[in-house]
Protein backbone atom coordinates (compact mmCIF):
# COMPACT_ATOMS: atom_id res chain seq x y z
CA UNK A 1 0.00 0.00 0.00
CA UNK A 2 1.35 3.29 -1.12
CA UNK A 3 1.12 6.67 1.07
CA UNK A 4 -1.64 7.87 -1.36
CA UNK A 5 -3.72 4.75 -0.89
CA UNK A 6 -2.96 5.08 3.01
CA UNK A 7 -4.64 8.38 3.16
CA UNK A 8 -7.72 7.33 0.96
CA UNK A 9 -8.25 4.51 3.60
CA UNK A 10 -7.55 6.94 6.38
CA UNK A 11 -10.27 9.53 4.76
CA UNK A 12 -13.02 6.73 3.81
CA UNK A 13 -12.92 4.65 7.23
CA UNK A 14 -13.05 8.16 9.26
CA UNK A 15 -9.83 6.39 11.24
CA UNK A 16 -6.26 6.67 11.61
CA UNK A 17 -5.98 3.95 14.39
CA UNK A 18 -3.56 1.12 14.45
CA UNK A 19 -4.46 -1.92 16.46
CA UNK A 20 -2.06 -4.10 18.21
CA UNK A 21 -2.06 -7.46 18.20
CA UNK A 22 -0.36 -8.06 20.98
CA UNK A 23 -1.93 -11.30 22.85
CA UNK A 24 -1.10 -13.44 25.49
CA UNK A 25 -2.34 -16.45 26.44
CA UNK A 26 -3.04 -15.88 29.90
CA UNK A 27 -5.02 -12.85 29.41
CA UNK A 28 -7.45 -14.16 27.00
CA UNK A 29 -11.03 -15.29 28.04
CA UNK A 30 -11.07 -18.48 29.01
CA UNK A 31 -14.37 -19.90 26.66
CA UNK A 32 -11.69 -19.51 23.97
CA UNK A 33 -8.92 -22.11 25.52
CA UNK A 34 -11.15 -24.65 23.83
CA UNK A 35 -10.18 -23.84 20.96
CA UNK A 36 -7.11 -25.73 19.28
CA UNK A 37 -5.12 -22.64 18.77
CA UNK A 38 -7.01 -20.14 21.32
CA UNK A 39 -4.81 -17.00 20.40
CA UNK A 40 -5.49 -17.33 16.62
CA UNK A 41 -9.28 -17.57 17.31
CA UNK A 42 -8.59 -14.71 19.90
CA UNK A 43 -7.03 -12.69 17.22
CA UNK A 44 -9.41 -13.57 14.10
CA UNK A 45 -12.47 -12.10 16.55
CA UNK A 46 -10.59 -8.96 17.61
CA UNK A 47 -9.97 -8.58 13.91
CA UNK A 48 -13.84 -9.16 12.79
CA UNK A 49 -14.89 -7.06 15.76
CA UNK A 50 -12.34 -3.68 14.42
CA UNK A 51 -11.50 -4.32 10.91
CA UNK A 52 -13.91 -1.68 9.89
CA UNK A 53 -12.66 0.80 12.51
CA UNK A 54 -9.29 0.54 11.88
CA UNK A 55 -6.58 1.15 9.09
CA UNK A 56 -4.00 -1.18 10.33
CA UNK A 57 -3.03 -3.96 12.51
CA UNK A 58 0.21 -4.51 14.39
CA UNK A 59 1.27 -7.83 15.31
CA UNK A 60 4.12 -7.21 17.79
CA UNK A 61 6.43 -10.47 17.11
CA UNK A 62 7.67 -10.86 20.59
CA UNK A 63 4.20 -11.66 21.93
CA UNK A 64 4.31 -14.72 18.98
CA UNK A 65 7.68 -15.83 19.08
CA UNK A 66 7.41 -15.97 23.23
CA UNK A 67 5.17 -19.49 22.09
CA UNK A 68 7.47 -21.17 20.45
CA UNK A 69 6.99 -22.68 16.89
CA UNK A 70 3.39 -22.56 17.44
CA UNK A 71 3.72 -18.90 18.24
CA UNK A 72 5.58 -17.88 14.96
CA UNK A 73 2.56 -20.16 13.37
CA UNK A 74 -0.34 -17.82 14.79
CA UNK A 75 1.86 -14.79 13.30
CA UNK A 76 1.76 -16.39 10.11
CA UNK A 77 -2.01 -17.02 10.15
CA UNK A 78 -2.86 -13.80 12.17
CA UNK A 79 -1.07 -11.91 9.07
CA UNK A 80 -2.97 -14.10 6.30
CA UNK A 81 -6.13 -13.44 8.70
CA UNK A 82 -5.98 -9.36 8.00
CA UNK A 83 -8.04 -7.99 5.07
CA UNK A 84 -5.84 -7.20 2.09
CA UNK A 85 -7.00 -3.39 2.12
CA UNK A 86 -5.52 -2.75 6.05
CA UNK A 87 -2.09 -1.99 6.17
CA UNK A 88 -0.23 -4.04 8.41
CA UNK A 89 3.05 -3.66 10.44
CA UNK A 90 5.50 -6.11 12.14
CA UNK A 91 6.42 -4.80 15.03
CA UNK A 92 9.32 -6.79 15.18
CA UNK A 93 11.81 -3.96 15.95
CA UNK A 94 15.08 -5.70 13.86
CA UNK A 95 18.27 -5.09 12.47
CA UNK A 96 21.45 -5.97 11.26
CA UNK A 97 23.85 -5.93 9.33
CA UNK A 98 23.14 -5.56 5.72
CA UNK A 99 23.16 -9.54 4.56
CA UNK A 100 21.47 -9.97 7.38
CA UNK A 101 18.46 -7.25 7.36
CA UNK A 102 18.05 -8.51 3.59
CA UNK A 103 16.80 -12.01 5.68
CA UNK A 104 14.77 -9.98 8.15
CA UNK A 105 13.14 -8.35 5.05
CA UNK A 106 12.28 -11.52 3.52
CA UNK A 107 10.89 -13.01 6.67
CA UNK A 108 7.72 -10.17 7.24
CA UNK A 109 7.61 -8.72 3.40
CA UNK A 110 8.21 -11.70 1.44
CA UNK A 111 4.95 -13.95 0.77
CA UNK A 112 6.77 -16.81 -1.38
CA UNK A 113 9.36 -17.16 0.87
CA UNK A 114 7.68 -17.03 4.94
CA UNK A 115 3.82 -16.78 3.92
CA UNK A 116 4.20 -13.13 5.25
CA UNK A 117 3.83 -9.76 3.12
CA UNK A 118 3.05 -7.38 5.85
CA UNK A 119 3.55 -3.51 4.47
CA UNK A 120 5.61 -2.47 6.99
CA UNK A 121 8.36 -3.72 9.67
CA UNK A 122 9.61 -1.55 12.42
CA UNK A 123 13.45 -1.10 12.44
CA UNK A 124 15.88 -0.24 15.38
CA UNK A 125 18.53 2.40 13.90
CA UNK A 126 21.66 1.99 15.62
CA UNK A 127 23.54 -0.26 13.22
CA UNK A 128 22.83 2.80 10.67
CA UNK A 129 22.41 2.67 6.95
CA UNK A 130 22.87 -0.65 5.27
CA UNK A 131 20.87 -2.27 7.83
CA UNK A 132 17.59 0.00 6.78
CA UNK A 133 18.58 -0.87 3.18
CA UNK A 134 17.55 -4.02 2.27
CA UNK A 135 13.69 -3.13 3.97
CA UNK A 136 13.77 -0.25 1.43
CA UNK A 137 14.50 -2.36 -1.16
CA UNK A 138 11.28 -4.01 -1.48
CA UNK A 139 8.34 -2.53 -3.85
CA UNK A 140 5.40 -1.02 -2.00
CA UNK A 141 6.74 -1.69 1.49
CA UNK A 142 8.16 0.52 4.37
CA UNK A 143 10.01 0.83 7.48
CA UNK A 144 9.23 2.33 10.45
CA UNK A 145 12.56 3.38 11.72
CA UNK A 146 12.70 3.69 15.45
CA UNK A 147 12.57 7.57 16.79
CA UNK A 148 11.52 8.59 19.69
CA UNK A 149 9.84 6.13 21.77
CA UNK A 150 7.36 6.29 24.85
CA UNK A 151 9.04 3.64 27.64
CA UNK A 152 11.19 5.03 30.40
CA UNK A 153 14.50 4.08 28.63
CA UNK A 154 14.08 6.48 26.27
CA UNK A 155 15.93 8.78 27.67
CA UNK A 156 18.86 7.05 27.95
CA UNK A 157 19.82 7.30 24.56
CA UNK A 158 17.60 9.07 22.65
CA UNK A 159 17.91 12.24 23.99
CA UNK A 160 21.93 12.37 24.04
CA UNK A 161 23.12 15.57 23.05
CA UNK A 162 25.20 15.75 20.14
CA UNK A 163 26.49 18.17 17.65
CA UNK A 164 23.67 18.00 15.21
CA UNK A 165 20.88 18.16 17.91
CA UNK A 166 19.37 15.17 20.01
CA UNK A 167 20.31 11.52 18.73
CA UNK A 168 16.58 10.37 17.81
CA UNK A 169 16.68 14.07 15.84
CA UNK A 170 20.28 12.88 14.44
CA UNK A 171 18.27 9.23 13.64
CA UNK A 172 15.32 11.64 11.58
CA UNK A 173 17.85 14.40 9.64
CA UNK A 174 20.07 11.83 8.66
CA UNK A 175 17.50 8.53 7.77
CA UNK A 176 15.39 10.78 6.00
CA UNK A 177 18.64 11.09 3.38
CA UNK A 178 18.11 7.29 3.19
CA UNK A 179 14.44 7.07 1.82
CA UNK A 180 11.76 9.94 1.46
CA UNK A 181 8.18 9.96 3.03
CA UNK A 182 6.98 7.35 0.86
CA UNK A 183 9.12 4.70 1.89
CA UNK A 184 9.98 5.54 5.45
CA UNK A 185 8.03 6.45 8.72
CA UNK A 186 8.99 6.87 12.33
CA UNK A 187 8.10 5.56 15.17
CA UNK A 188 7.25 8.38 17.59
CA UNK A 189 5.79 8.07 21.49
CA UNK A 190 2.42 9.50 22.33
CA UNK A 191 4.17 10.30 25.95
CA UNK A 192 6.30 12.33 23.87
CA UNK A 193 3.58 14.91 23.13
CA UNK A 194 5.86 18.04 23.66
CA UNK A 195 7.97 16.50 21.15
CA UNK A 196 5.95 16.41 18.06
CA UNK A 197 6.32 19.67 16.99
CA UNK A 198 9.63 19.45 16.96
CA UNK A 199 9.70 16.01 14.79
CA UNK A 200 7.41 17.67 12.29
CA UNK A 201 9.72 20.13 11.73
CA UNK A 202 12.47 17.62 10.94
CA UNK A 203 10.04 15.40 9.08
CA UNK A 204 6.88 17.58 8.22
CA UNK A 205 5.71 14.63 5.06
CA UNK A 206 6.19 11.65 6.80
CA UNK A 207 3.75 9.02 8.88
CA UNK A 208 4.47 8.68 12.24
CA UNK A 209 3.54 5.62 14.38
CA UNK A 210 2.62 6.63 17.46
CA UNK A 211 2.26 3.88 20.28
CA UNK A 212 1.42 4.73 23.88
CA UNK A 213 -1.88 5.93 23.62
CA UNK A 214 -4.48 4.42 26.21
CA UNK A 215 -2.27 2.02 28.65
CA UNK A 216 1.06 3.57 28.09
CA UNK A 217 -0.96 6.88 28.93
CA UNK A 218 -0.70 9.16 25.81
CA UNK A 219 -3.65 11.72 25.05
CA UNK A 220 -4.59 11.34 21.28
CA UNK A 221 -5.36 14.73 21.65
CA UNK A 222 -1.90 16.13 22.36
CA UNK A 223 -0.67 14.34 19.83
CA UNK A 224 -2.88 15.61 17.17
CA UNK A 225 -2.58 19.23 18.02
CA UNK A 226 1.34 18.89 16.50
CA UNK A 227 1.54 15.65 14.77
CA UNK A 228 -1.29 16.00 11.77
CA UNK A 229 -0.28 16.60 8.67
CA UNK A 230 -1.98 17.25 4.99
CA UNK A 231 -2.41 13.65 4.72
CA UNK A 232 -3.21 12.83 8.06
CA UNK A 233 0.41 11.22 8.66
CA UNK A 234 -0.67 9.43 11.74
CA UNK A 235 -1.02 6.29 12.79
CA UNK A 236 -1.90 6.05 16.33
CA UNK A 237 -1.77 2.46 17.96
CA UNK A 238 -4.12 1.27 20.70
CA UNK A 239 -3.14 -2.72 21.98
CA UNK A 240 -4.25 -3.13 25.40
CA UNK A 241 -6.88 -0.72 25.82
CA UNK A 242 -9.02 -2.22 23.11
CA UNK A 243 -7.93 -6.22 23.07
CA UNK A 244 -7.97 -6.09 26.38
CA UNK A 245 -11.52 -3.95 27.45
CA UNK A 246 -12.90 -7.18 28.24
CA UNK A 247 -12.43 -10.40 29.51
CA UNK A 248 -15.70 -12.53 29.28
CA UNK A 249 -17.73 -13.99 26.45
CA UNK A 250 -18.41 -10.31 25.21
CA UNK A 251 -14.60 -9.30 25.02
CA UNK A 252 -14.98 -8.90 20.80
CA UNK A 253 -17.70 -6.46 22.00
CA UNK A 254 -16.30 -4.66 24.13
CA UNK A 255 -12.89 -4.55 22.11
CA UNK A 256 -14.84 -3.07 19.42
CA UNK A 257 -16.97 -0.24 21.86
CA UNK A 258 -12.94 0.83 22.53
CA UNK A 259 -12.00 0.77 19.13
CA UNK A 260 -15.34 3.10 18.14
CA UNK A 261 -14.38 5.51 20.85
CA UNK A 262 -11.03 6.32 19.09
CA UNK A 263 -12.38 5.76 15.81
CA UNK A 264 -15.18 8.84 16.71
CA UNK A 265 -12.71 11.13 18.69
CA UNK A 266 -10.23 10.66 15.49
CA UNK A 267 -13.32 11.21 12.96
CA UNK A 268 -13.78 14.64 14.76
CA UNK A 269 -10.31 15.62 14.56
CA UNK A 270 -9.63 14.91 11.02
CA UNK A 271 -13.29 16.82 10.47
CA UNK A 272 -11.62 19.67 12.70
CA UNK A 273 -8.71 19.57 10.59
CA UNK A 274 -10.87 19.60 7.43
CA UNK A 275 -8.94 16.74 6.17
CA UNK A 276 -12.75 14.56 5.82
CA UNK B 1 26.87 -21.32 31.70
CA UNK B 2 28.31 -18.61 34.03
CA UNK B 3 31.60 -16.25 33.39
CA UNK B 4 33.87 -19.00 35.71
CA UNK B 5 32.58 -22.01 33.33
CA UNK B 6 33.00 -20.21 30.07
CA UNK B 7 36.15 -19.37 30.78
CA UNK B 8 36.77 -22.67 31.67
CA UNK B 9 35.65 -24.32 28.54
CA UNK B 10 38.01 -22.10 27.15
CA UNK B 11 40.79 -23.28 28.77
CA UNK B 12 39.93 -27.08 28.48
CA UNK B 13 38.83 -26.33 24.07
CA UNK B 14 42.02 -24.21 23.90
CA UNK B 15 39.60 -21.77 21.53
CA UNK B 16 37.04 -18.87 22.30
CA UNK B 17 35.90 -19.38 18.79
CA UNK B 18 32.20 -18.66 18.31
CA UNK B 19 30.74 -20.85 15.06
CA UNK B 20 28.17 -18.50 13.53
CA UNK B 21 24.92 -20.88 11.67
CA UNK B 22 23.92 -18.60 9.10
CA UNK B 23 22.50 -21.01 6.73
CA UNK B 24 21.21 -20.15 3.17
CA UNK B 25 19.43 -22.87 1.05
CA UNK B 26 20.57 -21.68 -1.76
CA UNK B 27 24.25 -22.10 -0.39
CA UNK B 28 23.99 -25.27 1.15
CA UNK B 29 25.38 -28.03 -0.77
CA UNK B 30 23.44 -30.24 -3.42
CA UNK B 31 23.39 -33.75 -1.97
CA UNK B 32 22.31 -32.22 0.89
CA UNK B 33 19.15 -31.44 -0.66
CA UNK B 34 17.05 -34.98 -0.75
CA UNK B 35 17.03 -34.55 3.39
CA UNK B 36 13.37 -33.82 4.61
CA UNK B 37 15.06 -30.46 5.76
CA UNK B 38 18.17 -29.94 4.59
CA UNK B 39 19.29 -26.78 6.43
CA UNK B 40 18.83 -28.78 9.64
CA UNK B 41 21.14 -31.62 8.21
CA UNK B 42 23.78 -29.11 7.33
CA UNK B 43 23.52 -27.23 10.68
CA UNK B 44 23.45 -30.40 12.11
CA UNK B 45 26.97 -31.67 10.55
CA UNK B 46 28.68 -28.41 10.83
CA UNK B 47 28.20 -28.39 14.51
CA UNK B 48 29.23 -32.27 14.24
CA UNK B 49 32.29 -31.60 12.44
CA UNK B 50 33.15 -28.36 14.73
CA UNK B 51 31.73 -28.81 18.21
CA UNK B 52 35.66 -29.87 19.85
CA UNK B 53 36.71 -26.80 18.87
CA UNK B 54 34.67 -24.10 19.12
CA UNK B 55 33.42 -22.90 22.78
CA UNK B 56 30.15 -21.56 21.59
CA UNK B 57 27.81 -21.60 18.46
CA UNK B 58 25.48 -18.46 17.14
CA UNK B 59 22.69 -18.98 14.79
CA UNK B 60 21.66 -15.83 13.40
CA UNK B 61 17.78 -15.35 13.91
CA UNK B 62 17.14 -13.74 10.74
CA UNK B 63 18.44 -16.56 8.33
CA UNK B 64 16.01 -18.91 10.35
CA UNK B 65 12.89 -16.57 10.12
CA UNK B 66 13.32 -15.70 6.48
CA UNK B 67 12.14 -19.38 5.44
CA UNK B 68 8.93 -19.20 7.36
CA UNK B 69 7.91 -21.34 10.02
CA UNK B 70 9.98 -24.17 8.83
CA UNK B 71 13.12 -22.17 9.37
CA UNK B 72 11.54 -21.11 13.05
CA UNK B 73 11.31 -24.93 13.54
CA UNK B 74 14.81 -25.61 12.13
CA UNK B 75 15.88 -22.78 14.19
CA UNK B 76 14.59 -24.76 17.41
CA UNK B 77 16.22 -27.96 16.41
CA UNK B 78 19.44 -26.21 15.72
CA UNK B 79 19.30 -25.01 19.25
CA UNK B 80 18.12 -28.38 20.72
CA UNK B 81 21.50 -30.32 18.53
CA UNK B 82 23.91 -28.12 20.00
CA UNK B 83 25.78 -30.25 23.13
CA UNK B 84 24.57 -28.53 26.27
CA UNK B 85 28.56 -28.00 27.29
CA UNK B 86 28.49 -25.54 24.48
CA UNK B 87 27.87 -21.99 24.96
CA UNK B 88 24.82 -20.59 22.78
CA UNK B 89 23.86 -17.04 21.65
CA UNK B 90 20.54 -16.35 19.88
CA UNK B 91 22.06 -13.59 17.48
CA UNK B 92 18.41 -11.71 17.65
CA UNK B 93 19.70 -8.00 18.20
CA UNK B 94 15.99 -7.94 19.93
CA UNK B 95 15.00 -4.68 22.25
CA UNK B 96 11.61 -3.39 22.54
CA UNK B 97 9.79 -1.57 25.99
CA UNK B 98 9.72 -3.57 29.13
CA UNK B 99 6.96 -5.90 28.53
CA UNK B 100 7.42 -6.77 25.36
CA UNK B 101 11.35 -6.99 25.76
CA UNK B 102 10.03 -9.94 28.75
CA UNK B 103 8.39 -12.02 25.58
CA UNK B 104 11.79 -12.07 23.63
CA UNK B 105 13.18 -12.96 26.72
CA UNK B 106 10.98 -16.14 27.17
CA UNK B 107 11.32 -16.59 23.20
CA UNK B 108 15.12 -17.39 23.81
CA UNK B 109 15.61 -18.28 27.22
CA UNK B 110 12.71 -19.81 28.57
CA UNK B 111 12.43 -23.42 27.15
CA UNK B 112 9.35 -24.51 29.05
CA UNK B 113 7.72 -22.11 26.88
CA UNK B 114 9.64 -22.00 23.29
CA UNK B 115 11.77 -25.21 23.18
CA UNK B 116 15.15 -23.06 23.26
CA UNK B 117 16.86 -22.01 26.27
CA UNK B 118 19.75 -19.98 24.73
CA UNK B 119 22.71 -19.01 27.17
CA UNK B 120 22.71 -15.51 25.80
CA UNK B 121 21.38 -12.99 23.54
CA UNK B 122 21.85 -10.17 21.52
CA UNK B 123 20.32 -7.08 22.15
CA UNK B 124 20.39 -3.59 20.79
CA UNK B 125 20.72 -0.61 22.97
CA UNK B 126 18.59 2.04 21.53
CA UNK B 127 15.54 1.79 23.76
CA UNK B 128 17.81 1.79 26.98
CA UNK B 129 17.39 0.36 30.16
CA UNK B 130 14.06 -1.52 30.52
CA UNK B 131 14.03 -2.86 26.97
CA UNK B 132 17.35 -4.99 28.34
CA UNK B 133 16.30 -5.66 32.01
CA UNK B 134 13.88 -8.30 31.30
CA UNK B 135 16.68 -10.65 29.41
CA UNK B 136 18.97 -10.10 32.73
CA UNK B 137 15.91 -11.09 34.96
CA UNK B 138 16.82 -14.80 33.60
CA UNK B 139 19.23 -16.52 35.79
CA UNK B 140 22.46 -17.72 34.48
CA UNK B 141 21.78 -16.30 30.68
CA UNK B 142 22.96 -12.99 29.22
CA UNK B 143 22.72 -10.13 27.36
CA UNK B 144 25.23 -9.52 24.73
CA UNK B 145 24.32 -5.61 23.88
CA UNK B 146 25.40 -3.98 20.79
CA UNK B 147 28.10 -1.30 21.47
CA UNK B 148 30.18 -0.93 17.95
CA UNK B 149 29.19 -3.08 15.19
CA UNK B 150 31.29 -4.19 12.22
CA UNK B 151 28.80 -2.93 9.25
CA UNK B 152 29.57 0.29 7.27
CA UNK B 153 26.59 1.55 8.99
CA UNK B 154 28.64 1.47 12.37
CA UNK B 155 29.27 5.40 11.85
CA UNK B 156 25.88 6.48 11.01
CA UNK B 157 25.45 6.61 14.73
CA UNK B 158 27.84 5.18 16.92
CA UNK B 159 30.25 7.22 16.58
CA UNK B 160 28.16 9.85 17.46
CA UNK B 161 29.73 12.76 19.78
CA UNK B 162 27.81 13.46 23.18
CA UNK B 163 28.89 15.12 25.87
CA UNK B 164 29.75 11.77 27.51
CA UNK B 165 32.13 10.35 24.54
CA UNK B 166 30.80 8.58 21.19
CA UNK B 167 27.48 7.25 21.15
CA UNK B 168 29.21 3.68 21.52
CA UNK B 169 31.28 4.66 24.51
CA UNK B 170 28.19 6.08 26.18
CA UNK B 171 26.24 2.51 25.52
CA UNK B 172 29.00 0.46 27.46
CA UNK B 173 29.49 3.51 30.18
CA UNK B 174 25.46 3.71 30.77
CA UNK B 175 24.69 -0.29 30.47
CA UNK B 176 27.48 -1.38 32.72
CA UNK B 177 25.58 0.21 35.54
CA UNK B 178 22.65 -2.01 34.62
CA UNK B 179 24.93 -5.33 35.15
CA UNK B 180 27.50 -6.65 35.78
CA UNK B 181 30.16 -8.41 33.75
CA UNK B 182 28.58 -11.59 34.85
CA UNK B 183 25.67 -11.06 32.99
CA UNK B 184 26.48 -8.80 30.33
CA UNK B 185 28.34 -8.70 27.23
CA UNK B 186 29.23 -6.73 24.30
CA UNK B 187 29.49 -7.16 20.49
CA UNK B 188 32.04 -5.15 18.94
CA UNK B 189 33.50 -5.27 15.50
CA UNK B 190 36.83 -6.67 15.06
CA UNK B 191 37.10 -4.19 12.01
CA UNK B 192 37.64 -2.02 14.46
CA UNK B 193 40.56 -3.37 15.96
CA UNK B 194 42.07 -0.02 16.57
CA UNK B 195 39.14 0.57 19.26
CA UNK B 196 39.57 -2.44 21.57
CA UNK B 197 41.90 -0.74 23.35
CA UNK B 198 39.41 1.68 23.80
CA UNK B 199 36.92 -0.36 24.75
CA UNK B 200 38.69 -2.59 27.15
CA UNK B 201 39.68 0.98 29.28
CA UNK B 202 35.49 0.94 30.17
CA UNK B 203 34.74 -2.48 29.68
CA UNK B 204 38.20 -4.71 31.00
CA UNK B 205 36.42 -7.64 32.90
CA UNK B 206 33.76 -7.61 30.12
CA UNK B 207 33.13 -10.73 27.59
CA UNK B 208 32.94 -9.18 23.85
CA UNK B 209 31.31 -10.92 21.03
CA UNK B 210 33.80 -10.00 17.96
CA UNK B 211 31.99 -10.90 14.95
CA UNK B 212 33.69 -9.73 11.72
CA UNK B 213 36.69 -12.45 11.72
CA UNK B 214 36.72 -14.00 8.27
CA UNK B 215 34.20 -12.70 5.33
CA UNK B 216 34.05 -9.66 7.01
CA UNK B 217 37.51 -8.97 6.82
CA UNK B 218 38.88 -8.50 10.24
CA UNK B 219 42.44 -9.92 11.88
CA UNK B 220 42.22 -12.20 15.10
CA UNK B 221 45.88 -10.68 15.89
CA UNK B 222 44.53 -7.13 15.68
CA UNK B 223 41.36 -7.85 18.35
CA UNK B 224 43.66 -9.85 20.74
CA UNK B 225 46.25 -7.49 21.63
CA UNK B 226 43.82 -5.70 22.67
CA UNK B 227 40.91 -6.93 23.10
CA UNK B 228 42.35 -10.19 25.57
CA UNK B 229 41.72 -9.72 29.67
CA UNK B 230 42.90 -12.00 32.59
CA UNK B 231 39.95 -14.31 31.76
CA UNK B 232 40.09 -14.50 27.71
CA UNK B 233 37.04 -12.24 27.89
CA UNK B 234 36.74 -12.21 23.72
CA UNK B 235 34.41 -15.33 21.77
CA UNK B 236 35.75 -14.30 18.55
CA UNK B 237 32.90 -15.11 15.86
CA UNK B 238 33.68 -16.63 12.27
CA UNK B 239 30.52 -17.67 9.93
CA UNK B 240 30.69 -17.89 6.50
CA UNK B 241 34.48 -18.64 6.36
CA UNK B 242 33.47 -21.93 8.38
CA UNK B 243 30.35 -23.32 7.39
CA UNK B 244 30.89 -22.25 3.56
CA UNK B 245 34.51 -23.39 3.42
CA UNK B 246 33.50 -26.30 1.07
CA UNK B 247 30.35 -26.70 -1.25
CA UNK B 248 30.79 -30.39 -2.15
CA UNK B 249 30.00 -33.69 -0.02
CA UNK B 250 33.55 -33.25 1.86
CA UNK B 251 31.51 -29.63 2.63
CA UNK B 252 31.77 -30.75 6.67
CA UNK B 253 35.52 -31.63 6.71
CA UNK B 254 36.73 -28.62 5.20
CA UNK B 255 34.44 -26.71 7.44
CA UNK B 256 36.12 -28.68 10.09
CA UNK B 257 39.65 -27.77 8.26
CA UNK B 258 38.97 -23.80 8.68
CA UNK B 259 37.91 -24.22 12.24
CA UNK B 260 41.06 -25.85 13.10
CA UNK B 261 42.82 -23.50 11.60
CA UNK B 262 41.16 -20.75 13.89
CA UNK B 263 41.40 -22.93 16.91
CA UNK B 264 44.98 -23.56 16.42
CA UNK B 265 45.97 -19.79 16.12
CA UNK B 266 43.82 -18.82 19.26
CA UNK B 267 45.98 -21.83 20.74
CA UNK B 268 48.96 -20.23 20.24
CA UNK B 269 47.80 -16.99 21.29
CA UNK B 270 46.26 -18.17 24.57
CA UNK B 271 49.54 -19.53 25.42
CA UNK B 272 51.80 -16.75 24.39
CA UNK B 273 48.97 -14.72 27.03
CA UNK B 274 49.79 -17.41 30.30
CA UNK B 275 46.09 -17.48 29.94
CA UNK B 276 46.68 -21.91 29.30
Amino acid sequence: MNKKQLFERIKTKKSFLCVGLDPVLENIPKHLLKYENPVLEFNKQIIDATKDLCVAYKPNTAFFESMGLKGWETLIKTWQYIPKDIFTIADAKRGDIGNTSAMYADAFFNEAKSEMGFDAVTVAPYMGKDSVDPFLQHENKWVILLALTSNAGHSDFQLHQTPGGKLYEEVIRISSQWADSEKLMYVVGATRGSEFKNIRRLAPDHFLLVPGIGAQGGSLADVCQYGLNKECGLLVNSARAIIYAGNGEDFAEKARAEALKVQQEMEQILESAKLI
